[in-house]
């Protein structure tokens, strides 16, 4: 079912250097621009890559940890109100892509409730809401594989319509909980040290829910043998519809747009799943979530921006699109040294 | 000549902090997103801000001092070809300004050199470079008056035409050393700190650059006592026309966005006429130039990005502007929680 991922071809890396180089700019004087720039040349496998219908896909589900504990600041209903909030444009991740022209598309991948049929949600609804993993696993097996096809679909869908350049953003309360545990499985960090604030959790509430996922690491934990067993015991629906979505992304050689904790936590199953994926994906944003940049760490990766967002959504990856472009736009549209008559150093 | 500048009002400082705070997200959740909306508000005195005309207007010039002494590595004539790239469209700025919908305005602030009457080149030169200031100061007073003026002028001419929202680029061979003597002028902090590997000096050079400069600093040094007499000393003509541009911007109540090292010196000589002006000012880039990080450190400013662009040009803040872009917006156009009907935490 996952499809094969293929590592970037290195043919072109000297050819796109050079190209790079030959810029009207003093050598390296582009910074990460210049990294980018040869990284997304070498996923397209051409010196003259082009960013085509972009897109952000939004993944919803609910979490049945907080229907029982405190994990998290707001109820469980924030989570479709939200995704009203998305269908009617009016939440940060509709006002950045209208901004820069990415095309947003939500996905109900097991929101708590019902939704009248709708142009512009997807319905890949697996369940409403996963089981509270304080007593037993988030999800069946089946319910995770079919979590991984939905969204290994939902990308093939958009790479149809000619979308080259693909990230993914989240909404589920209490999803941090999840991916703290993620994080802790696939990573070997102790799980105090990856559990954070959230939505903004006091200090006492930090303690609370540290104690609370510190017992269900340790109850689950034995009993897991693959990193899909990880993401059916810890959830959530649309982090495993996102862990999908990245490795079917990378088998079609799109750029992924990686955003923060949640979908970096779902990027960790995708990477434990086949290396490879790592190619294909630039790292836009170190979230304020305090587990994020340990996760980057240990994926040895340095993101473009640190603004202190925390608000998932895939907010992360909208504002730091149009640097990715920029990226691109200096690669194919800037003179050389020899073009423009400017005298080398 | 110097425009008065007033401090913003904090007459609207609750009701932005309110507005913020309502949006559909958890608090403070933007990040330095909700810093600058908060600012920009606080400057144009209202909640809903509004970014118009933004423009970048890149000042070039000359410097006596490369003639006699290696402190870089690009010849001179390389100032006036590469004001030709700009006009033809195809430096970095020109590819940046485009894709993010900046004006985009050249100055001819004193390039060694003629140019055509061109209607894309704003003719402001003061003469045909600097002198060269291991043995003179690099301009009179009253060509440094001049060039203060010239960037008033220039900034006026911007905000008759509807334009409340600026940002200063820069080209000039030899332009690091200048930067580099004001910065140690400005912030006392010893010049061998000041000094960086500017276009791409190896360490070889850098050594050599810091002793010409030193040198320099300490004939010149007991000669000042002014920050106007520091522009005239140690140039040059852009970076003083800078200095003027910032200063009337500021009078003007625009939003002014700040670059890298070169800029941020012509910065730092505005600051000592009028410490106000900082009130108006977004920081967009931190330098790859080693001692931006310090004159930043000086000004107790955080930037909003650090990409290691070293290129000047204004680049570090058209590659910015979307961001401030995205601040302004997610103000006027996220919905709040009760008109979104999202419960709060």
């Amino acid at each position: 079912m996952i499809s094969k991922i293929e590592s970037v071809s290195k043919k072109l890396t000297e050819a796109l250097q050079n190209k790079i180089d030959f810029k009207t700019k003093p050598l390296g004087a582009l910074g990460l621009l210049e990294t980018i720039a040869l990284q997304i040349g070498k996923i397209q496998n051409t010196t003259s890559p082009k960013i085509t219908k972009p897109s952000i896909v939004v993944f919803a589900g609910d979490h049945g940890i907080v229907k029982s504990k405190p994990v998290s600041s707001y109820p469980q209903e924030v989570t479709q109100q939200m995704v009203f909030n998305f269908l009617n444009g009016g939440a940060a991740i509709n006002v950045f892509c209208k901004q820069n022209n990415i095309h947003l598309n939500i996905v109900d991948a097991g929101v708590n409730g019902d939704f009248e049929k709708e142009e512009n949600l997807i319905d890949a609804k697996i369940a409403k809401g996963t089981k509270d993993f304080s007593t037993e696993k988030a999800m069946t097996i089946e319910q995770c594989d079919l979590a991984l096809e939905k969204g290994k679909e939902i990308v093939n869908s958009s790479f149809k319509k000619g979308c080259n350049t693909i990230g993914f953003g989240e909404m589920g309360i209490g999803n941090t909980s999840s991916a703290s545990l993620l994080m802790s499985y696939f990573t070997n960090i102790q799980i105090e040290n990856c559990v954070g604030k959230g939505t903004g959790l006091h200090d006492e509430g930090l303690q609370q829910k540290t104690n609370i996922l510190k017992n269900v690491f340790d109850k689950h934990k034995p009993t897991i043998n693959s990193p899909i067993e990880a993401l059916a015991t810890f959830g959530g629906f649309e982090i495993a519809m996102i862990t999908g979505a990245i490795l079917e992304a990378a088998a079609l050689k799109m750029t992924i747009l990686i955003d923060g904790f949640i979908v970096t936590a779902a990027l960790l199953a995708a990477h434990a799943i086949d290396k490879n994926v790592l190619d294909y994906c630039v790292f836009c944003h170190t979230s304020g979530e305090q587990g994020h940049e340990k996760m980057l760490d240990f994926l040895n990766v340095k993101p473009l921006l640190n603004l202190g967002l925390r608000l998932g959504e895939g907010t992360g990856v909208a504002v730091a699109f149009p640097i990715i472009s920029s990226a691109v736009n200096f690669l194919n549209e800037m003179a050389t040294f020899k073009s423009a008559n400017v005298s080398e150093a």
